[in-house]
């Protein structure tokens, strides 16, 4: 068995029940490309165990659709969760899929393969990755020898633990947090302190009601001397009887949008004392006299080493993100099939595909988060393959993965926020119908925009990322991939003539593009050297976004043509080409502002043209496209199942409605202003 | 006492407790403006009922914060909404604010003013809307004097009514619903019958559990003729017990983002009969032998008098829907005051509304919604005083007021579906709980987005109706208000010269492209004659996209413009003229595919560095400028109250959690890989 054939062994186990429509098989009938070949060049850009996820979820449930399963009430939603997160991942240790120690060899290829189980149930890969990404990854990245059995401990789900960075008063900025960590040489013991309202640590995932564990990030001072941020492990609950140990007060933090199924909690204490050896002291020590040791001289470089495996989450959540989009895009494209509205005045309506309009607003997203996943699937190699060497001196292939998971995650995460909620709007009404699982997708996207810090901070990353790649250039140093663009000469903005057909110019000139808006950035920041500070703040809002954006344009279309350039059946890669020119396409008419000044007069109506008639020559494959996608029926809701049976399964999930024709308990309200007959 | 000063009295008895901060003090030390001259012109576009309604709820409530009362679970939800509804009914009828005759009268102005509900409780808003808005103004509209009785049962909630119009099957498509109403003249009967799957009517607000009454459309057969779509109010459930009729199947559709306090539901009929007298035949009338009656002669003309009057929910639609991105806005500007983060590297962290990016996040909103209610409020003028003569021959206002309120409508709700997620991620986390009701303000408009119909459909009645008015300009006939620019010559495409401080020019500037926009678009669809319908479709993503756009920017801001500048006090008159200029000049930004044709290089660089400038210096005023908005720091979350005091509002709410410290029931579950210790 290949591996793509045991993947779609993998992936057709999850099969939903309904025979397919008469349009399903209409649709269907001649592809112009290979859906195999499509099928295998995508799929294999997931890591490599990512569809034995699919078969631990088949064997675990009934597989009843999922949004039957999901359940509005906190409490339950909380229970079923920690119900099936365990048994799922129980189920992967008993597959031999993974187990404990190979979790702790490597968390980050884990998650990669793992987080497949996100497009089945999103409260579910949350704790995956709050216990596996965040407790455990902390403590095998900063903890040492001793630290190893406290790990495999939660590797194995024994220990269940939370993460406890952020506080109140500080989010985005966490090196200014308050808690203290102040070290007493008598006890050997270190004191936790909340000194503060602000100080509680807020919205720690699994903390309200689950963890035994945390890891705690806190001001460590000893002697009296603030030696900055580190992280602590230890016990916040008494194992006997789940309460917080005394001078730890541990709350629920409400409801909070999106993440029904999770505990998140606050945490406050006062002067809790905790052995020398929770300290996870890989980057800074103390000894048993209270003396600091590290090897690193400055704390603020101790503390980025100390975050550095974090940015692990930003290259996943970034292909989360995008997955969510391909999910909604293929279902209003399959919905638009079926869903006939209107009509030429007589007889027949028309399904809602063969508008224009519709085309635009579907099929064109459909191609965006297509792109976006082979781009995130290639950030996922590149990060997992740079772990081993992460914190090396000088590899700037960390800084690239720093800079680009940045960048990526910003822009896919805002790009499929507005799909989700225009693709929803596209399905009418049912889109609004918790069968259709948008709503599910945007509360996933929608946490995905907050996570890891807001999007406008995050990509100040990125932009320092390129101003460094410009000081390397200027010393003739040798850049990390993906910015290849900036060696180029700094291109002069003038009319440009080009074919709007021809690939290879149109990537020429989104290298020039970014290596324009790269050089123009960074001469706005030197206006005037002594308000550097000012300057950058200034231009966030259009100089320095703009430079992001082509950064990320071009790291999609050329990851896309790297990818698909690959493939060797002709019809299908022809197929992708398509692809690329339309995506290229809606791209130069979304930035007019660049683009008018470098084209012809006239050149932009064409490309508008064209994309209408691109769109056209797209809807005749569309749904074996969709078909490419690694995403069971199953896991797409009433409207996105393969078998294109939308009422049939509209009405099944209504008629299974709770108490569905009971009368209400407070029916007798209705009659407050008048009496019943 | 003033209309101005009773409205500043209700408005204040909705205060909250907490005293204001030091920034809160500080912040409205020397605003440039004068916030009373501001405040009396700016809700004195409301309708002179709307405040009355705050006076109501803060008798109703202990008014603790909303978000305290709002819950999550469906059935108490629903019980909740429904018990709230009749009481805030009734105190308006017990404080003399109006009574059921007074409503029967003028449905519309009776909304226009009590739907002041929706910033504090939208699920009620909703049931009002649907109460009142479709089931009794349907009665009003198209019943006769035999159905005043059962009107005023419904104004006085005696009745309680729904709506039935949409079904399984059509949704904007509402001329082709297959329900069907038979007329049968031995038992002077109608057969109500749901013919398909299909056709059972479905999403109707207030029918899965409360309705006693339906208003039902269906196509009416009279000797075998089909006459098209028509109207019926009868009972569907059995008074004495609450349970539907024979015959009749009466279900709940599930779950609806963001309706939790909605019983939505779906009907069905299986040759159901009722009364001859249920027809509502105001346009068309059944004899007792069977014979149908109109003066109107064509089924297309009867229709489109039949649902007239329901543009008025697009109207006030918009209005809500841009409240709720001041109120969004509002909030984020108070947290950006209050939260305070990075900093210059030593000592004091800097709050958020002085970073330059932050500013244009939330600023430029504020101004965009401020502007946005002006012009909504000046349509509900339009529409309220249009409504005498709604159905008159040669009416153009009311060709106008469709064309218009479904253009601002989507663009309305677009806008503010963009904001209020920006909004919400500028405020990090705390934006995601539900304490800042941030979630509730998306849930309304997302609602806001579908309700009425897909906004892409809805902008092709502006597209006809701006087309209309070029065939009335042909003809030398008299255009309505609003689209004074189509008789200006269609402006040349070519360089102009404009300085960026000059309104009038920008203004004009704005109406050439628009009209330029207009004649473009017409050009479009005449290419080729015979393919009008194609080139109407293929144009919607762009030219007719664009066009509408164009018409919406011109009425914004030629409306905000008539508003400002009636204002007498110079220096609040210029504090406006500040906001239209930014937004004058956003709008630039957000279009420069046409207006870097027209501009020398160079002007929009300009224009973008006068938006940061802008920013800056409303900046100062920004605390004053909120408290300018009529919706009191209650109803706008723990983040956005005018003490400012965010932190301590938030933990209040934190505190106040359901079982904030409690275990959980599941709390052993924790332990499934482990043993207690």
């Amino acid at each position: 068995m290949t591996q793509y054939s045991k993947a779609l062994a993998r992936v057709n186990i999850l099969k939903g029940h309904l025979r397919p429509s008469k349009e399903a098989k209409e649709e269907r009938k001649n592809p112009s490309f290979s859906v195999e070949a499509a099928r295998e060049a995508f799929w294999e850009t997931y890591p490599k165990g990512y569809f034995e996820g699919y078969e631990a979820l088949s064997e675990l449930r009934g597989m009843t659709h999922r949004s039957f399963y999901f359940e509005d009430r906190k409490e339950v939603a909380r229970e079923d969760t920690n119900k099936f997160f365990v048994s799922y991942v129980n189920k992967i240790f008993e597959k031999g899929f993974t187990n404990p120690e190979k979790i702790a060899e490597n968390i980050d290829y884990f998650l990669a393969c793992f987080d497949s189980i996100n497009s089945l149930d999103y409260n579910t890969l949350t704790k995956l990755m709050v216990q596996y990404g965040l407790y455990c990854k902390t403590i095998k990245n900063l903890g040492t020898e001793k630290h190893k059995e406290i790990l495999l401990e939660g590797t194995s789900l024994r220990t269940m633990g939370c993460f406890g960075l952020t506080e109140i008063g500080h989010g985005s900025n966490v090196r200014g947090i308050e808690t203290t960590a102040e070290y007493d040489p008598e006890t050997e013991e270190f004191i936790i302190n909340s000194p503060t309202d602000t100080s509680a640590k807020f919205w720690i995932g699994n903390l309200a009601k689950t963890a035994h564990n945390a890891v705690i990030f806190a001001q460590l001072i000893t002697h009296g001397e603030n030696k900055g941020v580190h992280a602590f492990v230890f016990e916040v609950r008494d194992r006997s009887n789940h309460l917080p140990h005394p001078r730890i007060e541990i709350g629920d933090c409400g409801d909070k949008k999106g993440a029904h199924g999770i505990d998140n909690g606050w945490i406050k204490f006062k002067y809790y004392r905790v052995p020398r050896d929770s300290l996870l002291d890989k980057f800074g020590s103390v000894d048993k006299e209270g003396n600091y040791h590290s090897s690193i001289e400055k704390a603020g470089k101790r503390f980025a080493n100390s975050i550095a495996s974090l940015s692990g989450g930003r290259v996943l959540i970034s292909r989360l993100s995008c997955e969510a989009g391909l999910i909604a895009s293929a279902t209003a494209l399959r919905y638009g099939c079926a869903r006939k509205q209107f009509g030429t005045g007589d007889g027949e309506e028309v399904a809602l595909i063969n508008y224009p309009s519709y085309q635009y607003r579907t099929i064109t997203r459909f191609v965006d988060h297509f792109i976006d996943v082979i781009a995130c699937n290639r950030m996922v190699d590149l990060w997992i393959s740079n772990l081993p060497n992460l914190l090396k001196e000088k590899n700037r292939v960390t800084n690239l993965c720093h800079g680009l998971c940045s960048n990526t995650k910003a822009f896919v995460a805002w790009g499929v926020h507005d799909s989700l909620f225009d693709l929803r709007r596209a399905c009418g009404g049912f889109g609004y119908s918790k069968y259709s699982l948008f709503d599910e997708l945007i509360d996933i996207n929608d946490l995905n925009q907050t996570w890891e810090g807001d999007n406008h901070v995050l990509i100040m990353q990125t932009q320092q990322f390129l101003f460094k790649c410009l000081r390397w250039l200027s010393k003739e140093e040798e850049l990390p991939e993906t910015v290849e663009f900036l060696t180029l000469s700094p291109p002069e903005i003038e009319i440009t003539k080009v074919c709007i057909f021809d690939l290879n110019s149109l990537i020429k000139i989104f290298a020039d593009r970014a290596n324009h808006l790269v050089h123009r950035a960074s001469h706005v920041l030197m206006i005037d050297a002594t308000k550097i500070a000012q300057h950058f703040e200034d231009s966030q809002a259009f100089e320095m976004l703009e430079m992001c954006r082509s950064y990320h344009d071009y790291y999609l279309i050329t990851s896309f043509k790297n990818w698909f350039e690959k493939i060797k059946c002709d019809k299908t890669r022809k197929m992708f080409e398509k692809f690329l020119l339309l995506s290229i396409h809606k791209k130069i008419l979304g930035d007019s502002k660049y683009f008018s000044q470098i084209f012809e007069t006239g050149i932009i109506d064409k490309i508008q043209a064209q994309v209408v008639k691109t769109l056209k020559e797209l809807r005749k494959d569309i749904i074996p496209l969709t078909d490419v996608i690694p995403y069971p029926g199953i896991m797409m809701g009433a409207l996105g199942h393969e078998d294109l049976q939308v009422y049939d399964r509209i009405l099944q999930h209504v008629k299974a409605t709770d108490k569905v024709t009971d009368k209400a308990s407070w029916w007798k309200l209705t009659y407050a202003n008048s009496k019943q007959r």
